[in-house]
């Protein structure tokens, strides 16, 4: 079990208190546990405090003790009420705290004691703070690359004709978890989950649901409506495997294609368009294109190579995003999307994924978690990029 | 696949809306899956609207045919963006809105077409609502049962000497998914995640961590602290499985105790108290005894028995709650708990889960999900409650 060195907290903390001082904020507190194990190193039931002029604290629920072990914050405080923590805390003018993910009542809770302080939204700061990985995030990505990608090479040995997409699934998650993988993949939203289980075949393949993909598969039943479901995987017929890993919370995400027998050359073609896409968008994004600009290049990349129909979902259904950056959340800044206005930056980690829907048939696309770094990128997962054909 | 009936749905809304009536709210949004999963059927990308005198509406983000299918609501509108949704909304009084889950900023957003309509939440009704179960409710919740129940009398042939407690889990789990498990638990909180790879060996049976349970275990990392580590399952220690289920989104909770060779006289005793005190309460539940006296009186039993000092936690780190609902979460209403003032209603389904823990040593306990019903208990999670030995 590894935790965060000092001056990598340090550092984190340091940036975001630029930016808040930037904002004029004379606080904030940080309330979601992405965001304070990013900040602090833990994710015990806690509640970070950052005061822009003085020391940060961190008041713990449960379990203290772990706590200390875990991050090297060292002011720390026990507390069970907001009453605990106030007694321990400054008037302020200009306060922070993560309105996008704070419950309302829990704002209101908070208001009582911050009297006439005006509060604003400290999400911002954290979420572009995180777009830049640093060295050891860096190096907990890898791992977690490493483990995806001896999960991507076990799948010849696991996939079988006639199991469900939902037993393939159960079978590689766990063998991954025996290599370290965590099994939740973190998203942040109320009602968004991700399933480390999106695997879909034929028909599946093809079926639009509740996620923001342009495929979300079957799944299990309405309550559990995207990824896996209990359709049998057959011969001659596209195996979509998008398979999270998470290892010390850092997420990773790739895709690659199966198939039994063969795959029918719609979905070859389809495929090796995609890869196209893949490698010429990540070289515009190293010299610097914006992201509405790339998400355009792939667009038309797609249309020249008459895919442009299927491409990232078809008719009403289609997504709007080509690539996500990941972290500590599955999906987190930046974006290569139709209304994102940036670069993207040196330091960032993202899931670039083409892919194609052809309704009735199935699926097929590839994906790779990608650093641009040094002047080029650099993928993670660097699994074969073949179909595998079993 | 099973989709919820007509009849179901309506009985559901009906109910709620007798409570929101008698709340004086002229109209409710149901925000969070949860909630609009149970009043609709689906869990597809929506927002529910309850007026109190008119039929309900489900606006559909994603995905419209898949929604229209699982749920039998008949309006369905097609949303972007609130705006959309409020041309179909006449203006009203008193509004519910989720504010214990919504977070803040999609709360304001909201205000903003509300006008001065005074803004309730809406939460406690239909967690009210949610205590009692239906018997198409019960049905999914008996299947959910019936796949636990398999998966625990699996564990004699998966559990090995040597294996690390979340292998076990992690083929626990594979299997478990064979059956219709469907892989995530549900809490009802911001930071709270439920792992159904609970399982605790030994030592790490003693390790208090982020949840609010007698033991966390030791985890996978300080991003995921809680639940099965890396540890080898080792002879002669107390082994710990308490692992979760979902079928249709309704949640089944059970633990056992194994252990290979034999299990020292410790926990053969601490368990049997623990048997003793859950059937004790079961029967005190049954006399409508109220939540709080149920919880003191089995502090008392586990007193009386000289495990006092172990039960539900040592030290500080005691829990104050000895069963939770359950339902389409994990935990919900009623609790048996320190501070619970109602009796136990008949249709509730709970888990009761009498632990103790031994410092540095490890823990032990029973759960079962029981349901009150025709004015007695009867116990879902039926597998075997003696001590498997390996």
């Amino acid at each position: 079990m590894k935790y965060a060195p000092r001056d990598e907290i340090e550092t984190r903390i340091s940036k975001v208190k630029a930016k808040m001082e930037k904002a004029s904020l004379d606080g904030a507190f940080f309330h979601y546990k992405i965001d304070y194990y990013y900040l602090s190193g833990t994710m015990q039931d806690s509640l970070l405090f950052l005061p822009l002029n003085d020391d940060p604290i961190l008041f713990v629920k449960r379990e203290l003790s772990r706590a200390r072990r875990e991050s090297p914050i060292k002011q720390m405080v026990p507390y069970r009420s907001l009453k605990d923590i106030f007694v321990h805390i400054k008037p302020m003018k200009r306060v922070g705290l993560q309105l996008d993910v704070m419950p309302y009542n829990d704002v209101i809770r908070f208001k009582e004691f911050l009297g006439n302080a005006e509060i604003l939204d400290v999400s911002p700061i954290t979420k572009e703070t995180r777009k830049v990985k640093s060295p050891y995030e860096i190096g907990l990505m890898e791992k977690a690359a490493e483990i995806s990608k001896k999960v991507y090479e076990k799948i010849p040995e696991l996939l079988k004709e006639g199991m469900t997409e939902i037993e393939l699934g159960g079978i590689m998650e766990a063998f991954a978890k025996t290599l370290g993988h965590e099994g939740l993949l973190r998203v942040r939203s109320l009602n968004y989950e991700a399933y480390t289980w999106h695997i879909l075949s034929g028909r599946t393949g093809s079926i639009v649901s509740q996620s923001d993909s342009p495929m979300g598969g079957l799944g299990l039943s309405p309550a559990f409506p995207v990824g896996a479901s209990m359709k049998k995987i057959r011969r001659n017929e596209p195996i979509l495997v998008d398979f999270g890993i998470s290892y010390h919370g850092y997420h990773m995400d790739q895709t690659r294609m199966y198939a039994i027998g063969s795959l029918p050359d719609l979905f070859v073609g389809a495929y090796e368009t995609c890869r196209e896409i893949h490698y010429q968008v990540l070289d515009k994004v190293v010299e610097g294109t914006i992201s509405k600009e790339l998400f355009e290049l792939s667009k038309k990349l797609a249309e020249k190579m008459g895919y442009g129909e299927y491409y990232l979902g078809y008719g009403h259904h289609k997504v709007r995003f080509l690539a996500h950056g990941i972290g500590i959340e599955l999906a987190e800044l930046p974006y290569i999307a139709a209304t994102h206005d940036y670069p993207i930056n040196e330091g960032a980690v993202f899931a670039i994924e083409p892919k194609m829907v052809f309704p009735k048939k199935g699926s097929c696309g590839i994906e790779n978690t990608v650093i641009f770094e040094k002047g080029g990128y650099r993928i993670l997962t660097d699994t074969d990029e073949r179909i595998i054909i079993i």
